[in-house]
């Protein structure tokens, strides 16, 4: 009955929602912090005023939705917890494209830009959601193991990527690691990757981060930016990602969205999202808060012999030796929070920790200080 | 620079959404009622008392909106407008699927049950998005032309399908022409078409018609039906829509989905979607009403010498000799009333009324009366 594609199908596992009580989650690299309450505002003013637009189709394009991130990004600089960021041009709407969270955007990028008669080069471990895709598009994958400091291996991706001709995909910051490469560094790789191939960078917990790639637009044609709306900007439950990229590349995009749903950002969170835009500077403070946090937890493992990667997102990853990520994971289950462990080959050890509230945080500390 | 299945898309085209006046919109078959209060209200009351979930991943599988829906189809019998329609089963949530608009859902359709190895059966003219579905996934179509009397050919469709052990699609009723098959008239084709082939139903108008195929599930394991909130239910600016199927077919449709997209339907979707069910008499009151005026209309038409399909949907599909379609929606236009009209070759006579409100479609007479 089923299509013989299914075959290639392994879907995605996201952080477990469990219901038999209420936990404190910390697996989902969530914001602790509400959305802003002019977001709030903005939905309940659009059902009062304009209740009809629920049953009017919207606006496809988004296109005031485009303008407004593209005048966050130009007054935030491109991440919100940086307040020394900056782009040196103007990021116009036409460089912005809008879908039903980074996941359909992830999903229309692979479709966009990744043939099928050569594989495309990403690291072993990134967002898991990659294979996925691959599967779901019969996409071939080179997935370049990490180096033994859990960095990025940029020599070996450029290396593979020059021998097949080949695009690139990674987070940047990486996950589940939590390591950035520097700009330069992401820099100096387009330069040496294959020019007419497109270069991915998936810069969702950018904002938790130092630098952006967004100002190396203004140089490589081919690099594409892809950024979220439910890390730092508190908005995963409405499902909103974008894609940064010259807008040649973002026309190529709107095709294929208009191949699959000519509509895939609804009227409310059109209107919820154009409201985050405008409060940025409210998200920056609470990312510069979870950044808080997150280099106290650092600090209070590595005082009890953990082994910390240094993190430039709202999530940790840490192991210590002779104890496995599983038991770690369900120790503080027991004490009602819930963190990620992967089975993953080769980062079993390890726990993810989302970056929580202070209250949330001391709570864990607490559960975890005898571990 | 782009992937080269990019060379097979030909992306859908939606009625226009023109900016320069206000229009009275007949073009898209958007619902011309507001959504019921109780919508609004559950969302306003959603981002008071729970601004947080703004910031958290929602159900991914939308459970609790499942289970309204399944009431929904329980207690109104299939059929929003026909208050004598009835479901001889219990339709459980397991039965249910839902995703971001009918146009992801049927995109999912496609990728699940159609195969690129041989041609999909469907009518020439139908959804004018099947196509470009298949533009997508590369799955080969028999385009099976209509009768003369615009109808279905269902004896080549059967033909056909079974020559080549094909699936089926159309939608019924049928669009542009709005003409519905009787269930009846279904159940006679799925029972001579390829018994471990799906046989796809798109009921986005259903609520409009007399009879829903929903009681063939029963009998028909193969069978998959296909329905939208954006019509009946006044929701196309939310973007909802769903599957109703055996819980075996659902579960392949959740794999596909959780290989695309974790969180295809958003917070405040599933809450408005959730209300729409419970208040679903109120949108079948509106259902009937629209199906007075589509009445209203199709006489006045006929008074005036015009060829008009009797419709089952809440649009008609109408002719004139002599006449040209694109000289009728320029004329409407003009009088600030935008309906549709298709440059596909066979129907470019036609035009295409949505259904209004009573002064809506007083002010469309008005505009036509003379033509």
């Amino acid at each position: 009955m089923l299509a013989k594609r299914l075959e290639n199908l392994h879907p995605y596992v996201p952080g477990e929602q469990p219901k038999d009580r209420v936990y404190i989650k910390l697996n989902a690299n969530e914001n602790p912090y509400p959305p802003s309450r002019k977001v709030t505002e903005a939905v309940t003013e659009a059902v009062a005023s304009h209740p009809e637009k629920i049953g009017l189709y919207p606006d496809p394009d988004a296109n005031e939705l485009r303008s407004a991130i593209a005048q966050m990004l130009n007054e935030s600089g491109g991440v919100l917890s940086n307040s020394s960021a900056s782009i040196p041009f103007k990021v116009t709407p036409d460089m912005i494209f809008c879908g039903n969270g980074s996941d359909e955007v992830l999903s229309f990028v692979f479709y966009t830009f990744f043939d099928s008669d050569r594989p495309i080069v990403l690291p072993e471990h990134t967002y898991s959601f990659y294979p996925v895709y691959c599967g779901y598009y019969d996409i071939p994958m080179d997935r370049v193991p990490l180096k033994s400091d859990w960095h990025l291996d940029t020599e070996k991706m450029l290396a593979d990527a020059n021998a097949n001709d080949s695009c690139t995909i990674f987070a940047n910051p990486n996950a589940p690691t939590g390591i950035a490469l520097s700009r330069d560094e992401v820099a100096q790789m387009i330069r040496r990757a294959p020019k007419d191939k497109a270069f991915i960078v998936d810069e969702a917990y950018c904002d938790f981060a130092e630098e952006s790639c967004i100002p190396l637009l203004a140089e490589f044609k081919n690099l594409v930016i892809v950024r979220t709306f439910s890390k730092s900007l508190s908005f995963a439950g409405q499902r909103l990602g974008f894609i940064i990229a010259n807008p040649e590349l973002i026309k190529a995009v709107f095709t294929v969205k208009n191949s699959f749903n000519h509509f895939p950002v609804d009227f409310l969170t059109q209107t919820a999202g154009i409201a985050s835009c405008k409060d940025w500077a409210y998200y920056g403070e609470n990312a510069r808060k979870v950044k808080a946090e997150r280099e106290s937890m650092t600090a209070f493992l590595r005082e009890r012999g953990w082994f910390v990667i240094d993190s430039s997102t709202n999530f940790i990853f840490a192991k210590k030796d002779g104890l496995e990520g599983e038991k770690v994971y369900q120790t503080v289950k027991k004490a009602g929070i819930l963190i990620r462990h992967f089975s993953t080959p080769g980062i079993e050890q390890f726990v993810r920790i989302s970056i929580g509230t202070k209250e949330q945080m001391d709570a864990l500390k607490e559960a975890m200080k005898d571990l």
